[in-house]
């Protein structure tokens, strides 16, 4: 090979980092390949934007064509986002035998499968370590690195937006609405935040993880997700004096042949190594039974970071190129899925009441924990100054969650109970 | 292929341990390479021996040519340890076309380039993950994971002993000795445990990932090396009230064309991703100009989690042989090594200081500093009560070491020190 091509399917902050870093590492990058890069051709819908780039005459385009169809072309990077019409382009260049490189979460959550087979089928190469976790190198290190390991737990830090914001609440008592504002006007938030703060944007990259991890297809619809828009500066102050963090948490975890996958905001044990995990940084902290706890921690997201990643993936397809093993990385799932039944999910949970100030109201709510077989391991009382009740805070043993979720029927048919406040998993107590 | 075989070389605990994972994971290897994989032989020094483990007659040996020599083994695992002898068997190993995996950092340190210029003349393999922090696949990282972007630092805790002693006298203010001799007890340290304490150990893994990170053949000997032996109560005492966490650093830095690769007893401050890096697990902190920064945590040994490593590296060997592209992985150094002299390496700098109570020490103290251009960022004085003099210590702003060192020169001529107590630098306030 003289040199190879290389087509973008968009050129937004992602898209220009990787014109920079090929740019910058060119001569890195081919003393690993043999031969220098080139970007031939670039999607963009608008030709006249300015990109901080000189970008040569000839390479933009508004046609997909020109990227998809030009025999030149070996391998396609995308960087454009959307869902299905960019499934399309995908597919279309895998059948003209490009490799493709992309960075879309949100289509590799749902449509993983479907392209990962097309790309198989046409000894093409396509990866993707960019959709999660951004400049992290953490589905290589599932699939590579622990390659002789069995993965039973993955826990994620894997959106940077509601780690800045969960941080801010922390470190300066602030509320949810106070610092997404801040950290809108920052550029670390979407004026539409929905997906982030949501959990969905995170959702999407466990179900990723774990369709590597636990080698099963785990689908963004099995995910059960719970956002953060909730979370008040009292649940933070409560954590924190009970010596946990509160972040938005992935949690994924394997039983025997049985997996459960959610995105919601926990609270971990301040020792536990995500904890210190603050600001805008991604960490993947993961369990296998022979590594014992290992963590991956980076920038999540980002120009050149995430661009990092995606030059990464080409090197790869381009080492594969030179080699003639393309489309021979990707390994199908070895197991059915199996989800858990709420029945086979154990957690502690951490919980805050409000209840009225009566004679027995707390021997009742023992009582009512009790019967399900669940204990205190942590219980705190304090009036409400003027309120006519008081405030119990409460963290649980491990408990199943249909028995938790029995007591929370429970509790709020007993006339004593004003409200219940808040209620989150506590995870990370436990290693394995 | 109907089936792989494994030559073992060494069956202490890694040996064992990958034999265990063999066994235990099976199916998940037969999964991903298309065929079951066997060890075939062993070397041992005792055939009697017991090893916790049920091994077939038959797979022990004492000879090594009973591996080296059997054309059935396709893969050599080195776990015995040792340099020289050690290197003249796999270079046999190589001739005889078998790929190599090996755990042996002190090997790898000295002899590296040499054995994998053989491996690649011989088409194959030579992977050599678990020599360097255990568990964590931080190898791959450099090479894969970061292979588009360009790292200019890497800072690493890469030997679990010295970081349990520090992590127990910083959390419990005890001596070096008295933690010396838990961490025997407990079999966290050797009973020779020079190499660890001295620094040797992080010096070799250190010249390993220098070599891989910045393209360059770093030899043990470019390592600088100072051990933990020490290191008072005292320094980590006052590093605390400063807001700094002491640790053994390996640091190795680019600046242009040239490094630095060091081993010392250093402060980061408490925010870096380091500082929490605890007990007896390991982390490497990399630094890419793309990237920014990344941390890859886990067990930086230990039976199990090195012979994940291990057996890691034999999927990815296992999968190229199966391709037919067997010793095409290692990528040669791109640049010729350049060291940074004395006068291009800066830091800034911890100091503590026993002077006379004499009127104008401090000021004379400020004026040696200034006449060097070093300013401090932080200084306390505190009085020894009885002892005639006070206790001085400080932290510098950045400066190059051979003014730091022209100081300490001339603090030392000076009658109204007492004594330089301690001198560490302090890394970690600049990330890149």
């Amino acid at each position: 090979m003289e040199s190879i091509s290389i087509g973008l399917l968009g050129l937004g902050t992602v898209g220009a980092g990787v014109v920079k870093i090929i740019e910058n590492h060119q001569d890195k990058l081919a003393h690993q390949i043999g031969c220098p890069v080139k970007v031939k051709k670039a999607l963009v819908q608008d030709l006249e934007k300015d990109r901080g780039l000189a970008i040569e005459d000839g390479i933009l385009t508004l046609d997909p064509e020109d990227v998809l169809a030009d025999p030149e072309i070996d391998i396609v990077v995308e960087v454009m986002g959307g869902i299905e019409a960019t499934k399309e382009h995908l597919l279309e260049a895998l059948k003209n035998k490009k490799h493709v490189v992309t960075a879309n979460k949100d289509l590799m959550a749902v449509h993983g499968p479907e392209l990962l087979k097309a790309a198989s089928a046409n000894e093409c190469d396509l990866f993707y370590e960019a959709s999660v976790a951004g400049g992290i190198p953490i589905l290589r290190g599932l699939v590579d690195g622990l390659a002789s390991d069995r993965i039973t737990k993955m826990m994620g830090i894997v959106n940077g937006t509601t780690n800045f914001i969960l941080t801010k609440m922390t470190k300066e008592g602030r509320t949810f609405d106070d610092v997404l504002k801040e950290a809108q006007d920052l550029g670390f938030a979407e004026a539409d935040p929905t997906a982030d703060v949501g959990g969905l944007d995170a959702a999407r990259k466990m179900a990723i993880m774990s369709t590597l991890g636990f080698s099963m297809n785990v689908d963004l619809s099995d995910v059960k997700v719970k956002g953060i828009t909730d979370v008040t500066a009292e649940d933070i102050e409560y954590a924190g004096q009970f010596g946990y963090t509160m972040k938005l948490i992935g949690y994924a975890h394997r039983d025997g042949e049985k997996v459960e996958v959610s995105v919601e905001p926990a609270l971990l044990p301040n020792e536990h190594p995500l904890s210190s995990v603050n600001d805008e940084y991604n960490a993947v902290y993961v369990y296998g039974e022979a590594v014992g706890e290992t963590m991956f921690y980076g920038p999540g997201a980002g120009s050149l970071p995430t661009a990092t990643a995606v030059v990464s993936d080409m090197v790869c397809t381009m080492k594969n190129m030179r080699l003639g093993v393309t489309g021979k990385s990707a390994v199908n799932p070895q197991f059915e899925k199996k989800l858990k039944e709420r029945e086979e999910i154990s957690s502690q949970y951490f919980l805050r009441l409000h209840v009225q100030d009566e004679i027995g109201v707390l021997a009742k709510l023992t009582s009512i924990f009790s019967n399900h077989g669940v204990s205190f391991e942590k219980i705190l009382q304090n009036p409400l100054n003027g309120a006519g009740y008081s405030e119990i805070v409460l963290v649980t043993h491990k408990a199943s969650l249909d028995h938790y979720e029995d007591i929370l029927m429970e509790l709020k048919d007993y006339h004593a109970i004003h409200s219940i406040e808040s209620s989150y998993r506590v995870e990370g107590g436990e290693k394995g």
